[in-house]
């Protein structure tokens, strides 16, 4: 305070803002978990004689007031008052003095942020899992649609061998499946109870986190309270992770997009809503959407790196870096789900185009097969592969257009309701009716 | 070669060279699994009349002769050979001739490559996860060992409250229990046949991938052939991202071992043998090998980037950028199981110092527990904080040092045992039995 | 239109918000060097012949006009205008009719973006410069201030060697100067005319791209066309890899401020504005600020990786994923000057300990003056170092606390005065003046 | 050593293999360097009485043979032998006796490893710049040799306006030019003496640092040396970061390649030297060169991102991290250096088809020609935009196919001579012959 009297109150301005940051912001998305997470410690507390059963009664019916005020969007986080929690602790010994102070029993901020983090977490990764699998049910609905559109197939960016866009929609479903894996091990990371784990070094009260474990829904708890404060960081680095390969699979997605709809391939049609013109150009309809789809999927790509950057080598124990950490997730889940959302509508209404392996210029994409039929009719198949080499030099290749494939997975046989079947078996691993029955209960008893 | 006639030599050796790369060296690590994967096609296809029985048994002969000499350590890939590939095909064929051709039928080089990655990578992920309980079970040791070790635990860098090493060397164990949860997810990866995708569209071939797959011991199969050659990167990418993870858990111990070494910390004693001096300075004992642990597993984070770098904006198909793949991912699983033994072996001979809190300048960190004295006496939380607060300011602070942690995780109650069962039940998902079977039966049949 | 009838309106908003994103607020910024952009271009149409010398008067006018109004913060991009350059040209056409829609003859928006985004980072990136200056300017000052303050000198975290305040302090000023240059090579890319270059193919119009380069007071063109569209991307990856080397120069300043904060370093003293107490431990003061400060420098440097996975693979010619970049770099200027503030405001108000290696505990910091007094006492050096690691051993090592240190850069001869007349040096490199002076011209003839 | 008795010698080889790692390998690398490092030394101490002139004799003329040795290739770090310092001072010694051993005063290990990576870093970029130089050189020959031949501009991978083969190879060079300034700024980082900063915190002895920077050539010092240690590390970083930038160039061209090779653009045709066949199809031609430099280069820019994970968070002075720097620089000069080689190789022999823009497919790219012919006839720019519209709608749009593009870097102006005297006058900023001279000058004299 002495320091630089006269610049003090644009210096205290300063540093507020600086630390501040867009935590308060942040922070009303976590206001509902927070209830959650006072509900649960409150009821823990009142069985180890920490609270009363008054206490306890009049604790949980405010926090419900709250809650309905959260779910209204008339929740605020009042100005002067640094985060969420301490908006609710405010709100709380408004109505009931003392009482409301006691919630704070065996915690400390750490604990809350933590605890607020797991849940939030945990909520917004299974949005996500909902939104992958309504772009998986675009993709396979197409699938199914187009399965008898052909496509060529390349590799090396090289005509290769007939493909279809059942095929190609199909691989994107079936992509989304393993993302989902990923999310998962996300999830599973962030289904742990922190709660009791204070400043990260645990309480001298007999707290019993194995109630509040159960209370709030989770797998299981963070037994080690060092580790409980350890996971901070970890957790968001997984979701990250798990989002960023989903990215990766939508940023695949809309490269084909942007380049199937270029004049030079010309496989598919995108709706006029969906491209724009050219300022300059009077022809142009170019796929504007599909290249920013592209584009923030990929930039996602970079969002596990921003948490390693904060990480790398602190120290074990809380730092006040980990604050950071909630800019950096919290906006993720917007963009990925809007990214997703968009996928989506974009796939629904494209376009694409028939009868395209007619151009003789896809002659070559049946090579193989010419060299299948070479090999069925005895035809050792390095002499058969010399043969068709030799006939498309002379001109005399003569390109079989009947396609044969019937293996599991290939062009005859899509497997959509095998895709489809996995896909239900993967989310169902998550459990997530028996979370939100578990929260169900914690916030209606 | 007519282009530049007389460079032509160099020009060959040039373009091998850059071509091949480490190709070959990388090779050598898939031998055997080139051989499980041919030994599993071939029995297809004579179920499906593309072999004959006496073919098949020829071939299966062949196969485990030269499976053999692979654990003996004697194969190699001839000179002028590309790939091993290339060099188990040339063995069957010198043995057996066209017999030994036929068994590329319904396959391609990228058929080829994608098998023997998910195997391998499905073995050494295994590799990794056996070797991270390998330092869980000496952490969780030692943990016991040291479980009424105390040490300062600390916040902002800053004196917070009791901690000990039993706390801390727990936490580290528990950690690693979600670095397996990760490499679950990649594992699940590999764990999926590819092979009949061909070069990524399939076959005309009736092939029958269902019993391949049960003959590998896969999970599954990656249904649709065009996301089958897709999963090429991908998987990689998953196995990278865990054990960036797992490295992350390994670096951090590092750092805390090297700061806890400084002398104005002074909280370990590393044995001579982990330690250097300095070539001027005739008093150091310098943290080397824990510095190197901590540079070589913070410098394997940025591995999962450089897929990335390799990945992005490829269009769907396979291209030749997926070779490099190998020399990332390959080299890495070396590196961590290397750095995961000399990070059990430094644990295992680490030495703790005991009575550190006897130190006056710890006091401090018994503040919270004079706190919560007061506040079961009756003082509110916020009261009894600044009480102790002005306590402190004024010199009558006296540290209260008998610690009553009991709740599950805490200093008084570490569940080393919850811990311990919670890491067999995370391996036991993996049913690397089942995997093993599969392959010993399919080895020996 | 007609794909999605009913759902229309609410199609388009989503599209919309999609595609704009953060679009119009980014371009806010760039208001001023639209202006200027437009200036230089009609001041050139003019001279080849394609605006009449009124069209010119009457387009200055205006556009000064709407320079004044960005000055005095009060123009706006309206309702249903997409961007920028759009809403420049509706002013001058309200005003000007057919006049205003004159001056994009032989331009692009391409063009447009490149030429203020150019214009934009040329001038941000100075202002990182001056900042950068002005903390240097407090480095080296406390370096002077503290040129008696011994501290001991670490190496991998061990007591080393005497160090002191003032080779501390130096060494970051000193390191500033590297970021300098660094910057420099960012702003010679952004410092490059791309005016005419139209939507990466020139124009057939004969625009004299010369007399635009002098008139903005560029180094020089983009010559190429081609390349002015490919330097899209590369000068927002050069401008951001300068500032993540600025931010990595930052975040370890404070990080040591961290450690040296710790009471088992205490060191320094930082000022109670710093610092914050602990929710549940009375005796905290956190190092918030100098941590927030760490974190948000280290998370800085994955800039330039968002960057690369937005362009990475993309073939040659513009997409809409530019436009994600503006979002990315445009931030990070704030970003970085808000670090750079904070960061000199915390080194004025930091106080350091003095008399810090009287503690017996850093004796050993002496032991190779001890060394050193005996090499020139004629002990050759081996045997010297052998000697005094035997008197560390049995006690009888006495430290010879008075240091002799002399040469260049050394804790006796900081040479500060070579190190500000090396700063002077490189910040005159940027020819800063001379940019300023055309742009006044410019906007003032 | 009484630790782990029986498992003695294991444990030592483990360990020592753990910590040497690839050091004595990449070690070798700097054996010349360390010689001039040594000359330059050894020359200073005599100046200031630490050598007599007849120990400076010496040593000079037993360095001079170590580095014949060098050049001749016979120059071996012995089994037993840590590094390269200790090689070159066991030479000495064993030829020198006691002599050899005083080269050793007021120097560390630190200071010894730092200079010659000052020096090797320094001599590296400018091979880098020569080659890129070369890369540059067949890239403006291939413009200038197809100004003529006319190629499709894409903008969004859609037809947009005429490009040419000159402009397109033009653009390559000239990015070059970029990355050979990004090149400079980290070649001014190596080209600090840091010399005489023993191990970070400078020496009592009043060595003559200025001297030894004119001696070993340096632009200057780093005066500081506290810095000259904290320059480890950034250095490495800035010459990886520009080495990825140059990557990405080349990475770009690649993708382009690959791209014009598809038989779906059809623009270049690549020797049959530089394209692979198909094991499964028989008329493949894939580009598997360009590809897999396109993959390498990618890789590359990750690079940096390791140096900063090893960085991140370290407090300052040395740490045994630093030695896994050289693991990451050394190889990145010959990975480099080798794609700047294969890529001038392959744009060599690369031959591009002609009248690609007779094709009526590309029509459209003459539209804003017909626009612009409208807008010199007198129609205001929206009108004339507007009609080309009505005109390709209805049909009756005819391609102007004259092109009339005459501005600086245009089609018809391709500036190659002003291209080229910009990088002569980039490559001049270096001042290597000054380097080499004093180096020449250093270990000739």
């Amino acid at each position: 305070m002495k320091l630089w009297q006269k610049e003090n109150t644009i210096t205290s301005e300063k540093i507020e803002k600086f630390t501040v940051g867009k935590d308060r912001e942040m922070d009303l998305h976590l206001a509902e978990f927070d209830v959650l997470g006072n509900l649960a410690h409150a009821t823990m507390l009142e069985t180890i004689g920490l609270l009363t059963a008054e206490d306890l009664t009049a604790l949980k019916a405010e926090l419900k007031v709250i809650y309905a005020e959260i779910e209204k969007g008339e929740f605020v986080i009042e100005d002067g008052v640094e985060d969420v929690h301490s908006q609710v602790e405010l709100l709380l010994t408004r109505k009931l003095g003392d009482t409301g102070k006691k919630i704070h029993s065996g915690r400390s901020r750490n604990d809350q942020v933590l605890v607020d983090m797991k849940l939030y977490t945990r909520a917004r990764l299974f949005e996500v899992v909902q939104a992958t699998e309504k772009l998986f049910n675009v993709l396979v609905q197409k699938s199914e649609e187009h399965k008898n559109d052909l496509l060529p197939g390349y590799t090396h960016l090289q005509i290769a061998m007939p493909s279809s866009f059942g095929l190609w929609f199909g691989a994107y479903a079936e992509g989304l499946i393993d993302d989902i894996i990923q999310l998962n091990a996300a999830y599973r990371l962030a289904n742990r109870n922190p709660l009791g784990s204070g400043a990260g070094y645990g309480s001298s009260f007999p707290l019993n986190r194995t109630l509040t474990t159960e209370l709030l829904g989770f797998e299981g708890m963070h037994h080690n309270v060092v580790y409980a404060q350890m996971s901070r960081g970890r957790t968001e680095q997984a979701a990250l992770t798990a989002i960023s390969s989903l990215a990766a699979t939508v940023s695949r997605l809309a490269m084909d997009v942007c380049l199937y709809n270029s004049q030079n391939f010309g496989f598919i049609i995108l709706p006029d809503d969906l491209t724009t013109g050219s300022s300059i150009m009077p022809h142009k309809k170019n796929p504007d959407v599909a290249e920013l789809l592209r584009a923030k999927t990929n930039r996602m790509k970079a969002l596990p790196m921003e948490v390693t950057m904060v990480l790398s080598n602190l120290p074990s124990g809380y730092h006040r870096d980990m604050q950071l950490l909630k800019e950096i997730l919290m906006p993720a889940f917007d963009e990925i789900l809007d990214c997703l959302d968009i996928a989506a509508f974009m796939l629904e209404h494209l376009k694409v185009k028939q009868n395209l392996l007619d151009d003789p210029k896809y002659d070559l994409l049946f090579s193989v097969e010419r060299v299948n039929e070479l090999v069925i009719s005895g035809v050792p198949f390095r002499d058969a592969y010399k043969q068709v080499g030799a006939e498309i030099g002379d001109g005399s290749y003569v390109a079989p257009r009947e396609l044969k494939h019937s293996h599991e997975g290939s062009i005859g046989n899509l497997q959509s309701a095998e895709i489809r079947e996995r896909m239900q078996r993967e989310i169902a691993v998550f459990g997530y009716d028996k979370v939100q029955a578990a929260l169900q209960k914690l916030i209606s008893e």
